[in-house]
């Protein structure tokens, strides 16, 4: 005898793009139900806004995405007064929204939480989506849960006093957006020029384009069972080297290791999918340009193979990625052979100039 | 500049009635994607099944439903190689589905589990609908989410063995149930014999008509911001009677609390809405036949209220109650005044002989 229990639940979440940060969050906490708004903060994102009554501050880096300071910032909200009508509001890059989403998510099972990313990386990626959590037993991202924020408030605002560093981290996942969707979105960010003064307006217009893309797969598949997968572009082979880099002791920042990730991808479409060698050369220039090199050699083809057959999204070994037949049609879930991607690398070594 | 991320997530729980424990969940488990098969289960229930290749085992008992315990999961579940695809099955009363569940809902961002509740109080209510969680700061279910089990396998198999107070706490939820749906179930059920031996499929068939009611409700407001509050019948003022005896160091079991919970709701119910004063007397006589008698005077009265104004799901320090305008028809959020509670707790003490 079976009965099936089905609801269903709508998840929204609101994107909100606009540089009038204050007045936003103004009037989606105004009024309403809510008994307290509490902010999540690390130690330099505590200081970019007025100082809020409720505040919760936690260290920050990605060594501090842990159990330890999810139970400090849960222990706060407890001494704080939060109820079930509190709204959190998460200030940081992508290590708050991740970590702060997370503890709003599981209070009391569950509270509002609104994010304010500080960073492009944040913007594109990390703030937007539902994926929240902490890095546990020595594993990235290993406990979390699928939570949206209500509202997530995109501002340029914040990125003025980002280290150009970690502009091009997050712009690499601004190209991979563009190469999934928009030849023309593609071929403007190429024109980018990292030591130009940010034109807000412009760069706020770049990112509504650039989120969309990731909304639209993620609105269709939240909880990552199929489509959700091409999100993955760039990244099978962007966290090889990031694994690599990180083993030698010189790590380098994600969105450098998935620009690497997007040319040798774009390669392997080539390969494989016949992608146009024309876009590929346009995107490797760039790379080359704009991401500082990584010094690798033939030798190190092995340990790169290893490290992708045991991506945490490979199955039964194989080396699996997102491909593009051009530039804005994807597919998902593509196997290459240690052939290819040999092949693949020696192009990225030419390119790179490496 | 706002857009909308709108997402639909379907979640499906099914319930499946079946005192053939084994086969069901090696056909539930069966082929498929999953790599492996976890059991959750605690000392006691660990031996109610053949031992399987792979079973965490965590101490019984409220005082154990801890994020130390959890913590305890999750390094056995890496250690044992759980990826995504690993089912869990949680085999035990609430505390190990409420915890269970929470695990397998937070590891890698959530991960397949089955819940086989070995308690009366597990099989209709704490492992259907979906709250998961732990014990936090000494506040109960403070921490946890929303995740409902992929499968819940109801069985009356393991209640043969349950202590007769087990069985009474459960049995308060069946009446709950009963009492916001179906009259003749209601009174069906005030026949029950504790002393005489389990019927098991009229008993089977008892839980299926009551889990259906929570279902029915759950399905329609899932994360508990309206109609859920129903399932509340019998709490404001039983969390009252059991916080009380908390305090005096003689805790009772849930369900009792709840019992006495439910008769003095049915009499705020007669008054504030005229409930038939007849079926106030029937499940009056039931609960004294029945329920161990718990000592309380007017000189506790004053504590109850302010019990009952602290409920966690009181507003404004309003005393609110789910209401019956006759069996099977409830009102959601009642006010109720301290003069109707001390009217009510009097004909209580008059009803139960205390």
């Amino acid at each position: 005898m079976i009965c099936v229990l089905r609801s269903f639940l709508i998840m929204e979440q609101n994107l909100i793009f606009t540089n009038d940060v204050e007045r936003t969050i103004e009037r989606l906490t105004d009024g309403g139900d809510h008994n307290m708004t509490v902010w999540i903060a690390d130690v330099n994102t505590a200081r970019l806004l007025p100082s809020p009554d409720h505040i919760i501050t936690i260290d920050d880096g990605d060594e501090n995405k842990t159990l330890t300071t999810v139970t400090h910032v849960w222990d706060e909200m407890e001494r704080m007064g939060a109820t079930r009508q509190t709204v959190v509001i998460n200030l940081g890059g992508g290590m708050v929204t991740d970590l702060g989403g997370w503890a709003a998510a599981t209070f009391k099972r569950g509270v509002r939480f609104i994010n304010v990313p500080t960073t492009l990386l944040g913007a594109v990626d990390a703030a937007v989506g539902g994926k929240t959590g902490i890095n546990y037993g020595g594993l990235k991202n290993e406990i979390g849960s699928f939570a949206p924020a209500s509202d997530v408030i995109i501002s340029t605002r914040f990125f003025d006093t980002l280290p150009v560093q970690e502009m091009k981290s997050g712009f690499a996942e601004v190209l991979k957006h563009a190469m999934l969707s928009d030849r023309s979105m593609f071929l403007q960010l190429l024109d980018h020029d990292f030591s130009a003064p940010i034109q807000h307006d412009e760069l706020l217009e770049q990112l509504r384009h650039s989120v969309q893309v990731k909304v639209n797969i993620v609105a269709r598949d939240p909880h990552e069972q199929g489509e959700r997968k091409a999100l993955n572009l760039g990244h099978t082979v962007g966290h090889a080297f990031e694994s690599l880099a990180m083993k030698r002791s010189t790590p380098i920042p994600h969105g450098y290791a998935v620009a690497w990730g997007l040319v040798t991808e774009a390669i392997l479409s080539h390969i494989k999918l016949n992608f146009p060698s024309e876009d590929v050369h346009r995107l490797g220039h760039f790379v080359r340009d704009n991401y500082r090199d990584f010094p690798f050699t033939c030798d190190d083809y092995d340990e790169l193979l290893a490290l992708m057959r045991h991506d945490k999204k490979s199955r039964n070994g194989e080396i699996t990625c997102t491909l593009l037949n051009t530039v804005g049609d994807y597919r998902i879930e593509q196997t290459v052979s240690s052939d290819d991607v040999t092949a693949a690398l020696d192009i990225l070594r030419d390119l790179l100039g490496v």
